[in-house]
């Protein structure tokens, strides 16, 4: 049944080897485990390390036997200089060798960046592994208090009047960030037996901090919550309600840059003490970037960076004037964001608020200067204090693109998962790239694309990456879709399986359309038609999920990737769930389940409730466009 | 002829894009270049980078035409807060899109990692693409002053005598560090005549500085070149020789650890003033690591790193109680090696040696305490150090593995390049790997090792790597291949053809037989009987190489692997070299130089003179075990 040299495909790294379980480190000393098909009869098998930047074999012994497999155990010499050990298995065979790694299996040595890794220092959120999160825009879910809204004119925001918006009026390209639609944090406490019932158990909101804009990306007072939106006292009670049921909040932390109205910047001039825009002798002059003061690096550097014109030209957020860029060299600022006892990042985790984590806007970009200069060094230093205040507060990143140096476990445990899930599913649904440049991604593509955003984080990142269908930074994916709602529940299926942590982003789940910012940004439609198939099967999933660790914390295992199937796994123990994604015409598979080690097992129908026996091949139809999940 | 959406293998990225010349700095300003076949009528050509870890898409514009091709030019934004820029074209066609980078021609975009690099401060030593180098063991290469030799019994080494052998006999297993055969500078400088007809231009000579061992991996003084040897006279005047033929040499710098004899050790009180061993209050105590003094990081990583058990146990590489390991975390350690002006390193790049760059061992192990704690740091330090003496002196590291950390042009110029060629050719040949386990690599695997080895290196690196058959760390290739000298041809060509610097080692040419260490240090056999067709054909490419900028500098585009044939082309403006190898039977395949941008072309064979017109597709023919070289 199982040959004897099994192609990648055949057999799955993490069905060989499931980090979580085969393991351990014991004072100081760390053992792992393997399991291999018996048939295989290896003349030796080995775990392969780098422990002084030198190869090192260790040799595993067979421990026991269980069904089909063998398991093979030992000792890994871990890095003493380096927090990440990277290992792979190396098993020799009478006339060739496998290596088992996260490239797969291979016919030889993977490349040092396809090995497992290993940081045993990491300490997981492992309660985002159980989670289900949703997005909140916090001026855009719920009305709860009318008498908190902005009005229309009240302020000038970019040179011109903010505009109060009624419910269902959409916004407009170019003005969004003065529009406001009265959404605030009472809204959402309100909204909490909706969320509840369909079984989200933690939100991740847009700023909620002091800011003029509806986007809150500029941030005024880190300290009070905006009072738009109820404030400080608005936000205990959500938090409070949040607790009674069970359900956790994530902030996002906007660092890297503030308002140009900031007291600290203070564009014009409204604060009582000199800001730091047009007084180079004010105490916060350091704590930004301006040509006057000469840029480390060169004003070449500023220039490519954004420079922000004016009488006191400095350095915007991507050349943006309302942006300003802090400066991490400058001690006070390190101290007023995290290193003081009461820094901004702390307080919002201590009563009565004690929020469960921070998403970093912008991450990669923030550092010393123009620049990202020392990016990693305050990454470390963010989750440092963070984890002093919470020992289990999920720190996420955001990233558009690849975040493996930020996902080693030293600085994030998570990235919103653009580059490992949402462009590669999107650009095989769709055919458009994030700049809606025409792309080809067929399964294989697609597998590919996964996998290799996978292989190069530790295990427990994979299953901390928060995986997400749409946002507030790009259009949603109904609407990508150009409404193709079986194409959206396939989605929803993938989001829900998928290793990593699933974020709605609210209204996605009853078909809110909307494109690029700031249409993806619309209100709630709670008076409008809802699409109550997709609502219902996003319910379906999220249930599953709720109730499956091996969807929470199981390996993964690609089955089938080829033309428009692409199918895998998610295995735990004796727990096993099969997924497979059809975006063609109505079509049949057949998914080896004998090389996960299940060569007769019975499985579940998700959708139809239907029983199916496999005898080593699952076969399955599959209509046009859906999806089929089974549970075993 | 140019089919609209190439597939990877028909469009080779250096042959797209060639750094050397398609890439400019000026006045801080980056532009980079692209030649594409004009038959793909792009809707757009972007240039990405992520010049602040955001990605930035700048356009490239059409500059001219060139027969089947056009030029595309435009502005790349650098890095400021990385050394290192990477960069990748992205080519938006009517309904795809397609990519260019280290990986060659992807339908969506590579991973990061595939990316070109560019670091604008690295400066290559570019006198090594036109070398060919000769590695000599100097006590195994010629006795030319037997009257320097080590006498049977002078001394004890590992608790025997040292024997002195004669030139026909073997060495001995085991014994091979005290066996003598009266090698010495005096005898390389007599045998410089051979080596020019053969068409070498520079040596890596293993160490030469004094040790009782006859690897001299042991130092006991970094001062003096081994009496034994010649001393320093002798050095000087091989230097001088090797200058007046216009030849260059490179050293190997053993300073990860030094003899258990050298005075700041003195394992057995020899030296007139105390050394580290079994004196606590010695001044060089912190020159090594003591476990009597607490290990940084705990007795643990002491013990795995390689304790030597003895009265006053200590960290000695891998465990080698001869090999006592240096802790750079001192600075008196810094100071003698590289940071003095007088420091080991920077006085032998000083007249009269004025030597042309440092081979170091070991090197990805150099650092503090037990571990290669803070290794980049010197690393850099070295290079440092050695450019201030020789501003192109050849920066080269020892890397049994994968050594890209290493050469991102702020270290090394080179790896001893085990990893990107002599191990997947010598698996590719032998179906065996470098622990002499079973592996199955064919052509296509073998070009993916080269391609993945190549992918993560900066061009300029790519060129500078050190390619090797056989060292004094592995069976010769003539003993691996069981004495089949058709494929030692076969690599011979691959070794003078691929992409980096070759390197013969003595006697490599003649067929000099050898198996594991010592075995592989034979004596050269002056008075035996050589190989003639192996030498000439050695010879013959060694010239082709030295007439030949493509080979030299010319970008690297894969043509053919599948199976037993691998071909390749190196290319550079209007020069082409195509190279087969074919390790099976006699086979015919067809290479697609129009792919090239040689849709009709002219090329000579180099092995029989022949004369071949190509229209397009370059048909051969090839015998068994046999390679093909064609140049136009």
């Amino acid at each position: 049944m199982h040959p004897p040299h099994p192609t990648p495909h055949a057999l799955a790294p993490h069905v060989l080897h499931y980090p979580l379980a085969d393991r351990c480190l014991h004072e100081g000393r760390a053992t792992v485990s393997l399991r291999l098909p018996r048939a295989l009869q290896p003349v030796c098998v080995y775990v392969r390390s780098e422990p002084n930047n030198e190869e090192l074999l260790s040799k595993l012994e067979p421990v026991g036997a269980h069904g089909p497999w063998e398991r093979w155990s030992g000792p890994l010499r871990l890095n003493p200089a380096d927090p990440v050990t990277r290992y792979a298995f190396k098993v020799v065979l009478e006339s060739a060798q496998l290596w088992v790694s996260e490239a797969g299996v291979t016919p030889h040595a993977p490349e040092r960046d396809l090995h497992f890794r290993w940081n045993p220092r990491y300490v997981p959120a492992r309660w985002v592994w159980s989670a289900v999160f949703y997005q909140i825009f916090p001026d855009r879910f719920c009305d709860g208090d009318p008498s908190n809204n902005v009005s229309s004119g009240a302020y000038r925001y970019e040179g011109k009047p903010v505009v109060a918006k009624t419910w269902d009026e959409r916004p407009v390209r170019g003005q969004g960030a003065r529009e406001f639609y009265g959404g605030d944090l009472q809204g959402i406490t309100a909204k909490l037996p909706y969320l509840q019932d369909l079984g989200v158990t933690a939100l991740y909101l847009n700023p909620i901090f002091t800011s003029p804009s509806s986007h809150k990306y500029d941030t005024v007072d880190y300290l009070q919550v905006d009072p738009h939106l109820g404030g400080n006292d608005a936000f205990a009670s959500l938090c409070a309600a949040l607790r009674a049921r069970g359900m956790r909040v994530v902030l996002d932390a906007v660092v890297n840059h503030t308002s140009e109205r900031h007291p600290w910047f203070d564009r014009y001039g409204e604060a009582l003490e000199p800001g730091a825009y047009g007084h180079p002798e004010a105490p916060t002059r350091g704590f930004y970037t301006f040509v006057k003061d000469g840029a480390e690096g060169g004003e070449d550097v500023l220039e490519a960076e954004g420079v922000v014109r004016s009488d006191d030209p400095y350095h915007g957020w991507l050349g943006v004037a309302t942006l300003p860029v802090l400066n991490f060299a400058h001690p006070e600022v390190q101290r007023r964001v995290y290193s003081d006892q009461n820094a901004l990042l702390r307080v919002w985790l201590r009563p009565p608020y004690r929020i469960d984590g921070w998403r970093f806007d912008v991450a990669h970009m923030i550092g010393e200067g123009p620049g990202a200069r020392n990016n990693a060094r305050y990454l470390r230093a963010f989750r440092r204090a963070v984890r002093e205040e919470n020992p289990e507060a999920y720190v996420l990143g955001e990233h558009f693109f690849e975040a493996t140096p930020w996902l080693q476990g030293d600085q994030e445990d998570g990235a919103m998962n653009y580059y490992g899930f949402t462009a590669p599913l999107r650009a095989f649904l769709t055919g458009r790239d994030h700049r809606a440049h025409p792309v080809r991604v067929d399964a294989a593509d697609l597998g590919a694309m996964l996998a290799r955003a996978r292989a190069k984080l530790p295990f427990e990142h994979q299953l901390s990456q928060l995986n997400l269908l749409s946002s507030h930074d790009i259009p949603r994916l109904q609407t990508e879709l150009g409404g193709d709602t079986a194409l959206h529940r396939l989605a929803a299926t993938a989001l829900l399986t998928y290793i990593g942590v699933p974020c709605l982003y609210y209204g996605d789940e009853v078909g809110l359309e909307g494109s690029h910012d700031p249409d993806n940004r619309r209100p709630f439609p709670w008076d409008a038609a809802w699409d109550e198939r997709l609502r219902a099967h996003y319910r379906r999933l999220i249930a599953l999920r709720r109730g499956s660790r091996a969807l929470q914390e199981g390996g993964f295992a690609e089955l089938y990737a080829r033309g428009d199937v692409y199918a895998f796994a998610r295995i735990l123990g004796e727990e096993l769930v099969v997924v497979v994604l059809n975006r063609g015409p109505q079509t049949r598979v057949a998914l080896p389940l004998d090389a996960l080690g299940r060569p007769a097992t019975r499985l579940r129908s998700l959708f139809d409730g239907a029983e199916v026996a496999v005898e080593g091949v699952l076969e399955v139809t599959l209509a046009a466009r859906a999806s089929a999940v089974f549970c075993g």
